[in-house]
């Protein structure tokens, strides 16, 4: 079972000993899903944590009229979860589907929670990637403050080009904030700014 | 010096030995402030936390046209800090000011780093401190896509009943992401509701 990249994700904050990787790996799971599976149904009951190997999901939440809102995408090498049903053990607040064929590594909640107290090296690397997500946020509220859509648009491609690459465009749109027709004109004006910017005076 | 608040805080969500709140209080300052007083001003060093022993702030970022907006308020209990800036060691992002004579327990992140890897059990409350604050934004990420601005700022007054009571209601606009204008139009529509629910047909 292919848990290396998970392994070695960790190592780059913190140092496990081989025992301490070993006690991580007894708990570990793998999990499959095809295209338009889903990892997680609103109202379920999500309380793991999952890792990307392989593959691309989407995150998201249907309002009152139906309208879905993309709240996370997740590719390879990065965490997803409901957090809040995962922290607070409520049923989850958003559905996770894939969008590609996909691989990830499964923790339990419990078992992680157990794990956390024995391998202090595990709590520190969880400690520290919380606090990387909160000044992100922290950053991305402070951005989108001062960007009108054509600047968040051209941030999110620069940020996410992979992504960018992967997500359908109406999801991206979605996690945006935009409406599909203004969408479409933010994305004709970053092309075309795009393509002026590069363009070269030849005469 | 007044660490009490702060260590029952603490006490809350992990357990240190007598030993570890010493080493814990060794490394703590306490800093006063006047109202309308900076603790933190844009572009500085911000490489510290704090926590609010007595007092009321605000946090705030000033965009392009000078327009300040409302990210963060905090009084009796709550952590304060830019994280950004004391994760990533870069200047400041945002101001922070007195909206009332304060007192904070001051910790300069070094010790701080440093103390973690010496108390696990600290390493612990900061893990599940920042896993909570995850999980709160994404619960408010989800109310925010699904509620009008009335129902915003109802929200936020049942939540925070004393930082509505406390800061000055232009701020609270400010923070809600509302004009002057459209805060009034809300505000009058929210004390008309509350009268209305709680008037007692009497004939």
């Amino acid at each position: 079972m292919d848990f290396e990249r998970l392994l070695s994700t960790i190592r780059r904050h913190t140092q496990l000993t081989e025992q301490e990787e070993m006690k991580l790996c007894a708990i570990l799971r793998i999990k499959k899903l095809k295209r338009k599976e889903f990892l997680v149904r609103v109202g379920d009951d999500a309380r793991h944590e999952y890792f990307v190997n392989k593959g691309c999901l989407r995150t998201y939440y249907i309002d009152e009229k139906g309208t879905e809102h993309n709240t996370y995408f997740a590719i390879e090498g990065y965490w997803l979860s409901d957090i809040y049903s995962r922290t607070f053990n409520t049923p989850a607040l958003c559905s996770i589907v894939a969008l590609e064929d996909s691989e990830l590594v499964h923790i339990p909640n419990i078992a992680l929670e157990e794990l956390l107290i024995d391998v202090p090296a595990l709590e520190r690397f969880f400690r520290i990637s919380y606090q990387k997500s909160l000044a992100t946020i922290h950053l991305k509220q402070i951005q989108l403050l001062s960007m009108n859509g054509c600047e968040r648009y051209n941030y999110f491609r620069e940020k996410y080009p992979e992504i960018d690459k992967r997500v359908p465009q109406k999801h991206i749109a979605s996690y945006l904030g935009f409406t599909p027709e203004f969408f479409n004109t933010v994305r004709s004006k970053a092309i075309r700014e795009k393509v002026l910017s590069s363009a070269k005076v030849g005469w």
